[in-house]
């Protein structure tokens, strides 16, 4: 794809002003009660999964700020207590981008300016708007599974053809409102190899995918990696998937999931669909949340 | 109450051994994935409510170690990122509360030695054993309503009879495995009167209430304060729910939620259960998490 | 005195282009080596003392943002070890503000544009651009001692005149390349009444010393409290000293320093000048550092 | 060198009782007035140099827990502003250890209990009893000059002769009371070969140095590394000079130093002696501070 494609992309698949000039909650919007109601309805054994990875405490190639955590109380004081600090963004941190994390020509998602963003937070699209969480149909894309690996090579692409192969393996649709979690079996090739530069180099979606996520309306996508194929196959463009769906389609990314358990689920229980739950923390004008989202099946 | 019917009730509601000699789940393991599949089915219009305050950046009587927020982007640098640092088991932080949090006479729940909650974090019972999130009914019981006021004095206490009035009120019974949720009115009492030390005067259980939780086999415990009402009224010990429910009984505390829009949604409702959703942050060996926790109509 | 005035002595007062287009350390190149030299001379008795308060870890009327402070080892990890996270310019840290702390018209000391300080940090007239430290003669005004009070009272001001009848009583004359310390008697006063929000309430120089300071030409001037008097008395500007002696003069600025040990140490030597160092921390594009200034006599 | 041979040279070089029994300095003692005034003495040309690396925010082989530093306020905000968090004993951080930070058969320095080292800090030894500064003669030994190459190789050892050697090199002897700075080109060795796990490879001197340092009764003693040679040469002591030096004799450690142009001023100016200053920051109970020690010629 070239550049002026994906600029291009920014204004055909456009949802500025599709919620209001006020929206704050982008494709979230499509999340309806009816929505999450069906989604609860889809639960049947009670069983419960992780999406998320252990906060990461230890440098590496891919968390060069790793979390702090201190004990304030411990046996000698008669009671445990602790302190962690942290920069959600970072590649090895499961976390929820709020829609200001990311700008296009000056201007964030629904036409904000980015002036917006400050160094006393963001007053437009920040994280606390998501305090009711997310509670609507999970659907896992299982791109290993579908290519008979354990994991894809960092730098592979996934295309519109796998996403639509995997949803014919898995026996569904995508739909409006659904959280699509595409998996390119990071953490198996991590725990094989060792840590990398994920920065710059990361199994995810090629750029041609963005209109398919626009049509099928996706409320949220997320990824064990981050959602990116990196590098890009776009010269000039880092992150197609992260400008166009996060600016242009107000659709919030989840990057650095741990989708490996979700998968031995999903197989075990031969259903790719699941209620699922990301409840981010409430912190006002924040620009992302760590988060631990829930699969029910 | 004396102290030593609070030491009586270490003995003779305790849960240790009740789920193995390994165990690091307490009450939890009473969410069965039944309990959790019958929770889904209560949910039937779709809605969903926040449990949680907005994490407060503002040193106040009752949050004397704010939360640190700063930015890493902003406009300036082209896109949005931040950073926090936070204890959570402060008095302003809607948090649960591993069960390694509190210590009775050198021990944690099910009988580890408290010395397993060190300077380099909890080797038992940390947070990171609840990954898998908390997925089951909660049940709210509004005292303030049930008492036809706007909201509890600090330090006024709540008893097992109110509890039963409030179940008879909601039209139901708290059972094995629930999530019970006590709202005493505290964010209204600040709204109206500011912020007070928390710390030391709080609307709560009396520990009258202990044999009566243990009874119901409550699977986790939220309030609006610290369920404890404090001053405790039992002469020499500060907090006897917070030590008997999580030392001997293994029910994770969540302190400090926010339940007034959860009240005023079951009134609107006309249901007081709900779908109820915890995912703490997966911090190994840490000793709580902030959360926010959903309720589901 | 008029905000015009204060507007007009911008201009009358500017050190921009005195050391060079690209100069850093501002009023700090007045710190020859000779005077350097000539500082170490003055030590006689070779008596050392602090100039600085305690880093505050607890939250109060004058400090909201409490310095976080956790240990990392303790007896039971075999070693001690912690870690502190501190935001310098709060109103009860002892610091050295950069010259890119304060902003007048869009622009910082020297003329360079505000926009050089980022959410990545100032790359111009950043706090580590004094790593080689600041050690020159030191002389403490006692304002207290002068009007025979244990303290000022919180608002009170200090004129020109009560400058130079602090020298006079002291027996030197303020000079080039000196520190110069105002002491007001802030922490006795704070030890007799308790904190109180000293962001809008505190003894210093009114802003008609400006002239005397540009005058005396000195190279940093320090003060317990933030050397504005505040309410500042000129309508409209809040810190009519901080704005001009570090946008205009170029003179950085020592907050919340301790003096009153140092007064005591004067007065028991009969004398009000000495060694002074300074040894900010080496923050690459930091806005300050938090100091512990050593007087020697 | 045997294990036992060190366990002995904790018997034969302690200092515990010295200054007694209540004493929290340890051989800064050895700094009186005297000792101050005469290194006061020494300057002559008002030469200053920093001793100190910048604060390293970027993770790296010998970085793992990087320093965090974020804006409170930027060119948006109207001033700048900043935060930093900093856990000082890291490998790539110029910082003096306080003397509770080691402990030796459960005790630390002049025998206090390590017990005193807890998760609310430490109860003695702690850095503020620093507060009013190190100030005294510095001396420079040079042992990569010694041996006529840049930079020691990591893992080289130093000995006593070579001490002996570098002072007459220097023409002056060490004596009681003397900062004593031992330079392994360290640094040099990075900008040329990258960082590497400093934890377990660095150039320091061998344990049999231990008696000439109590010998010469220095007072303080810092490096470019950790004073240590690593791999210690001593089977099962990791740190031979750190446990005497700091446990036995009291001497505080000044470790990561950055020596380069404090070597050059030296060679400039003919003189490996200096006016030495070191200004802990006040952290009470602390284990430690980052510094910028501050040479004068």
């Amino acid at each position: 794809m070239a550049p002026d494609d994906v600029l291009a992309l920014h204004e055909s698949l456009t949802n500025w002003g599709r919620w209001g000039d006020d929206d704050q909650l982008g494709a979230l919007n499509l999340i309806t009660p009816e929505v999450t109601a069906a989604a609860a309805a889809t639960v049947r054994v009670g069983r419960t999964v992780s999406c998320a990875r252990p906060l990461n405490t230890v440098a590496a190639a891919d968390n060069p700020s790793p979390v702090a955590h201190h004990m304030i109380g411990t046996a000698t004081e008669g009671f445990g207590a602790d302190y962690f600090a942290i920069a959600p963004h970072g590649f090895a941190t499961s976390h929820i981008d709020a829609l200001c994390h990311i700008f296009h020509e000056g201007k964030i998602y629904n036409g904000y300016p980015a002036e917006a963003v400050t160094a006393h937070g963001a007053t437009r699209l920040g994280i606390h708007h998501l305090q009711d969480g997310i509670v609507t149909r999970g659907v896992l894309l299982d791109i290993p599974a579908l290519r008979d690996v354990e994991a894809l090579e960092p730098g592979e692409a996934v295309f519109p053809e796998d996403l639509e192969a995997a949803e014919e393996r898995a026996g569904l649709q995508v739909c409006a409102g659904d959280a699509l979690l595409v998996r390119t079996g990071r953490w198996h090739w991590r725990a094989e190899h060792g840590p990398w530069d994920a920065t710059n180099l990361a199994a995810g979606l090629d750029a041609s995918c963005l209109p398919w996520l626009r049509d099928r309306d996706v409320a949220t996508l997320g990824s064990d990696g981050v959602s990116d194929v990196l590098p890009s196959r776009v010269e000039g463009v880092v992150m197609p998937i992260h400008t166009v769906v996060i600016a242009a389609m107000g659709v919030h990314l989840m990057d650095n999931l741990d989708l490996d358990a979700l998968a031995d689920a999903c197989a075990e229980e031969r259903r790719w669909e699941f209620l699922f739950t990301v409840a981010p923390l409430v912190l006002r004008r924040g620009t992302a949340s760590p988060v631990n989202p829930i699969a029910v099946f």
